[in-house]
C-alpha cells in the first residue's frame, strides 16, 4: 500500500515554467490592460499550465464529498450527534444539502464516499462504498487507525482521482462530512505546525465554552499520548486524522500525478490537502485553497501551504460548499484565457 | 427632469426587518449548523427580504454596461487612447470582451448603453442609445457636464431599471467602459470624502508615474474651478463626473425603487453608487458590493458606502465583470436558502 502512496508521489512533476510562462504571455494579447484580471489571471495561468494548454477547456468539475465518523466524539467535542454524519449522507444523496444546491449552481458533479461512516448504508449505486473503518478509534486513548487503515484511506483517494481523469474530469475539489472531524484536522495542524492546540481549535459546528475546553484538553492528551511524527504525514494521519482526511490527502496526491487542478474546501479539506504536499511538495503547484474558513486553525494550514485562498466568505459547513463556488471562479478564469479575443482581432488599440 | 429623480428617491422604502427576520428564521431551519455559510447566509437573507419571500427564485440577472467618453483625457490621464471606449463597445457587441465571456459563465444578460460615446456608431439593435454628451467636457478647465445632462444621464438610468422590472430581472448589476473614467471617479471620492487627491487616486489601465502625477493634478485643477458641493450628488456628478456614472447613478436608485437587488462592479460602479447613496440613503439596503477593487481609492468609498465587497480578487477591469462573479454568488446564497431541505424534512437530528 505505501508502495502505491510512494509512486504516485514519484509520478508528480512540479508544473513547468515554461507553460505558465506562455499562458502570460497569452493574457497579454487580451483585450484587458495587463494584469487587469487580478487573481483570475493568475489562476487561468495556473490551470492552462496544468492542463498543458493556453486555451484551457473545462468540461466537467468533480467534488468527492468524503464521509467517516470519528471515535473522538467520545470526549464531548461536538455540537452534534454521531448519527448526523450518516443522516447527511442520505441528505447528499436526496440531492437536499448546501452542497446539492451549490453543485446545481456551480454545475459541480458530486460523488459520495462513505470512508468510514458508522452506519451500514443500504446497496445505493449513487454511494461509492469504500469503508475503512466503522469510525475511526478515539484519539486521545490511542492511534485513530492503524497504519494499514490509513495507506488504504489514501490509495482510496488515489484511485479517486485515477477514476475522475478516465471520466475527463478536468478540475477536482474535496469535501467531506464527519460529526468530530474539526477535532482531527485541530489535531493535525498541531502536529504539522507544532502550534499550541487552543489556537488550532474553534467551534466547530457549535460547540459552547465547555466543549471547546473538552477539545482542546482531547488534542492535548491525543498528542501526549500518540506523538506523531511532524515529518511523517501517514503516521500523523493514522495517529490524530480520520478515513475521510485520508481519502482526501490521496485525492490531492492523485489529481497532482494525474495533472488534474485539485481545489481543497475549508479546514478538514485543507489538512488533508497539507498532509499531501507533505508527502510530496510538488502537489502544491496542482491545488487550490477554496476559501478562508471562519475556524481558526484554517489560517495555520493556509499559512503552512503557502497559497492564498479565493474566497473569504466566513463559510464553515464543510461538505465542499467553498470548493464548488471556488471551481466555479476557476472555470471562469479558464475561460476567460481561453475565449476572449486579441487586441489584434478585436481591432482594438493597444499600448 | 429633477423631478423623476426626487420622485423616485421618494419611493424607495427601507427593506424591512421583519421580512430579513423572517429569512433568518428559515436558515436556522435547514441542515446546516446555524450561521455555518457565513456570508452567504446575510446575502441571500437580504435578497429574500428584497423581494419579499423567503424562497427567492432568481431566474433573470441582467448586467447594463454603459459607455461614455471623458474630456479630462485631454490631460494625459490615461494609458490608453479615446478611442478605445468606442473599440471596446463593439468587442462587446461582438462578444470577445472579458464581461462578455464572465456573462456567459455566470449566466448573466448583458445590454450594452452608449451614454456619452465620442463616436456614432452605425444602428445596432443590441445597442441601447442614450448619448447624453459626445464626452463629457474637461472638468479641469469647467463642469463636465451641465446640471440638465447630468440630470439626465440619471434619469436613463431609473428607466433602464424600469425596463429590467418589466423584464422580470431579479439582480441587476452595473458596469461601464469609458476611457478616462477612473479619473471621474477619483474626483467623486475626493468630493464625497474630502481625502487629498493623491489618496483617491490610481494607475487605471496602466499609467506611468508621470501620467498620475498628471491624474493628481487634474483632479485637484477640477476640484479647484467647479468646487462641488459634498452634500449634492446631482452637482458632484455634473462637475466632475461622467455620462455613464450618471446612469449607473441612477440604476441604482431605480432598482432600489423597483425592490430588485442591485450590484456595483468597482470603483468606477461603486462611485456611482455612493452618488446614489447620497441621493437617498435607503438605497443601500438593494446594493451590493461586488468586490475590491485594486484601484486605492475604492477602499475610500466601500468606507463611505458602508458595505462589504463579496470577492477580494485584486481585479481592476470593469466593463461588469466582478459583477457577474458577485451575481452567481448572489444567486447561489439565494438558492441556498430556497433549496436546502430543512432538518425536520431530511430526518437529520438537530441540536
Amino acid at each position: 500500500m505505501m508502495g502505491l502512496i510512494r509512486a504516485t508521489c514519484d509520478r508528480i512533476e512540479p508544473v513547468r515554467a515554461d507553460r505558465l510562462e506562455a499562458a502570460r504571455a497569452r493574457q497579454l494579447t487580451l483585450t484587458k490592460p495587463p494584469g487587469s484580471l487580478g487573481r483570475l489571471e493568475e489562476i487561468g495561468n495556473r490551470i492552462a499550465a496544468i492542463l498543458k494548454t493556453t486555451r484551457p477547456n473545462i468540461k466537467r468539475k468533480r467534488i468527492y464529498v468524503v464521509a467517516a465518523d470519528h471515535g473522538v466524539t467520545a470526549e464531548g467535542v461536538s455540537a452534534y450527534p454521531r448519527q448526523v454524519t450518516y443522516q447527511m449522507v442520505f441528505n447528499f444523496l436526496r440531492g437536499g444539502a448546501a452542497i446539492n444546491v451549490l453543485a446545481r449552481s456551480c454545475q459541480v458533479e458530486i460523488r459520495v464516499v462513505d470512508a468510514g461512516v458508522d452506519y451500514d448504508f443500504p446497496p445505493d449505486e449513487q454511494l461509492i462504498s469504500r469503508k475503512i473503518v466503522r469510525g475511526t478509534a478515539n484519539m486521545a486513548r490511542g492511534p485513530a487507525m492503524t497504519r494499514r487503515q490509513a495507506e488504504r484511506s489514501v490509495a482510496v483517494g488515489i484511485e479517486l482521482a485515477r477514476a475522475a481523469k478516465l471520466d475527463q474530469v478536468n478540475i477536482l475539489g474535496t469535501g467531506e462530512m464527519g460529526i468530530g472531524n474539526t477535532t482531527a484536522a485541530s489535531a493535525i495542524t498541531v502536529a504539522l505546525t507544532g502550534c499550541d492546540p487552543s489556537r488550532a481549535v474553534g467551534r466547530g459546528t457549535g460547540i459552547d465554552d465547555a466543549g471547546l475546553a473538552r477539545k482542546i484538553a482531547a488534542i492535548e492528551r491525543a498528542m501526549e499520548i500518540n506523538r506523531p511524527d511532524r515529518a511523517n504525514p501517514v503516521d500523523i494521519l493514522a495517529k490524530v486524522g480520520g478515513a475521510e482526511i485520508g481519502v482526501m490527502m490521496g485525492i490531492v496526491l492523485g489529481a497532482a500525478a494525474e495533472a488534474i487542478p485539485v481545489v481543497a474546501d475549508g479546514f478538514i479539506s485543507t489538512a488533508a490537502a497539507a498532509l499531501a504536499v507533505l508527502a510530496c511538495p510538488a502537489a502544491r503547484d496542482y491545488l487550490f485553497l477554496a476559501h478562508r474558513s471562519a475556524e481558526p486553525g484554517h489560517d495555520l494550514l493556509i499559512e503552512y501551504i503557502g497559497l492564498r485562498p479565493l474566497l473569504d466568505l466566513e463559510m464553515r459547513l464543510g461538505e465542499g460548499t467553498g470548493a464548488a463556488l471556488a471551481m466555479h471562479i476557476m472555470e471562469a478564469s479558464a475561460r476567460l484565457l481561453a475565449e476572449m479575443t486579441t487586441f489584434e482581432e478585436a481591432g482594438v488599440s493597444n499600448i
